[in-house]
């Protein structure tokens, strides 16, 4: 990782790559203000789930993944954070399950999106890929949202069944429902409102997320079939993991 | 508040405004790369705290204050996001109860130290204050750090035996009370290593433990003398408040 010196044995190792990802994808102008505070919060959900993905966030990402092989039609949305913490790995699922992905950000500007899409382009381009870029010229709306935010493409979002739209906007996630999709969110907050409108809600970190979905692909892995999928008990299996993991660590019986 | 626009009736209008402060300050260069994500890190544990000051918060304020006004000698150390968010309620306690503020970053450089310092010479001249602001020349070192980091100065940190360090690197946290002083830490995060080192934690967001601070110095309340403080079960109950939250937040019984 260019001028990353840290060291892979540090215990934080991990955290501090993804703060520099994101330092960098800064610096190259691919994120909004407040994309650092955003991150910020995921990392104190993170640091309460243990920095690892918990059963029943895996379950979650396995029946995601299914949905979207699955689909007569899929999407992979992707915004600053994403794409700097796990674009490599989100194209490369696109490309698996041959699918679009499409850049979908909420403080949509000429600048961002330029500098976004040349980033996915060069990952194309440096890993043999053929991913279809969707985002660059929007020609359709999302019902229910107003101004920029409502921006997607017909050949994408719009038409797409299924849409893995990780560190979504809640009026976004939900307006997405509205329109009968099957919406998979990826939150390390189980309480947000993208958590709780989503279909399927992995509350997980995008990069292991993503990375999970790989391996299953890769292994060609038998996928839970979500028959017994209720996503309900995915969010309430990672409160109760959370609230364990705090009382564990200090005795509360005073 | 210049050209923040959001309207005070919104339900996150002061979370909306912190952000604000921070951007604000982020332009002005006070602020290290990592301070955003930092905020948003507090961002999720006030959250969980419904963001208000729990009962056990005010009891560790109160005692808190009580130490700064009983020490021989106290000061307040500030740094990048403390400055933004509560920098003119701390200069205000500090006046109020005669102690030197003292500019004390984890990634000093000139230039943020500069723009740190006149701001609060700025806050000095506007409210017509006279806080002795130290930090431009430090002159000793904390024992037990390293580099820039270890830089204090004499009549300030080095020699107070009462520092309320808001906001701090657990390292430093722990070298402070290593040399026997009275460490108080605000941090939003009760298992950080800043709060379970800390003589006193006040797990509140820095501007509401300000005007807290504020509050009960001009009202001149009886303040807790914490002649049965134990600081542990200060912690304790921000963690028993937040896993309540949390279970009651979402029905447990799956």
């Amino acid at each position: 990782m260019d001028d990353f010196a840290a060291d892979p044995s540090h215990p934080r190792y991990q955290s501090l790559l993804k703060r520099h990802q994101l330092e960098k994808a800064a610096e190259k102008g691919m994120l909004a203000g407040s994309a650092l505070i955003a991150h910020g919060r995921g990392e104190a959900y993170d640091y309460l789930l243990g920095e690892q993905t918990i059963p029943s966030a895996m379950l979650a990402t396995e029946f995601a993944l299914n949905q979207l092989i699955n689909a007569k039609k899929c999407v992979i949305s992707l915004n600053g954070n994403t794409t700097a913490l796990a674009g490599i790995e989100l194209m490369k699922i696109a490309s698996a399950i041959d699918c679009p992905v499409e850049v979908n950000i909420f403080y949509r500007t000429p600048e961002r999106m330029k500098v976004l899409l040349e980033h996915l382009e060069s990952i194309n381009e440096k890993f043999g890929l053929n991913v279809k870029i969707l985002g660059a010229n929007p020609d359709s709306l999302i019902p229910g949202l107003e101004g920029p935010r409502a921006k997607c493409c017909k050949d994408g979002i719009f038409s797409s069944e299924v849409i893995l739209v990780p560190l979504e906007d809640g009026d976004r996630c939900e307006a997405l429902v509205a329109m009968g999709k099957t919406v998979i969110v990826v939150d390390l907050n189980p309480l947000s409102r993208s958590s709780r409108m989503a279909s399927i809600t992995i509350v997980d970190e995008i990069s292991r997320v993503a990375r999970n979905m790989l391996s299953l692909i890769e292994n060609d892995d038998q996928l839970n079939d979500g028959e017994n999928y209720e996503n309900a008990k995915t969010i309430q299996k990672s409160i109760l993991y959370i609230t364990k993991s705090l009382s564990e660590k200090y005795d509360l019986q005073i």
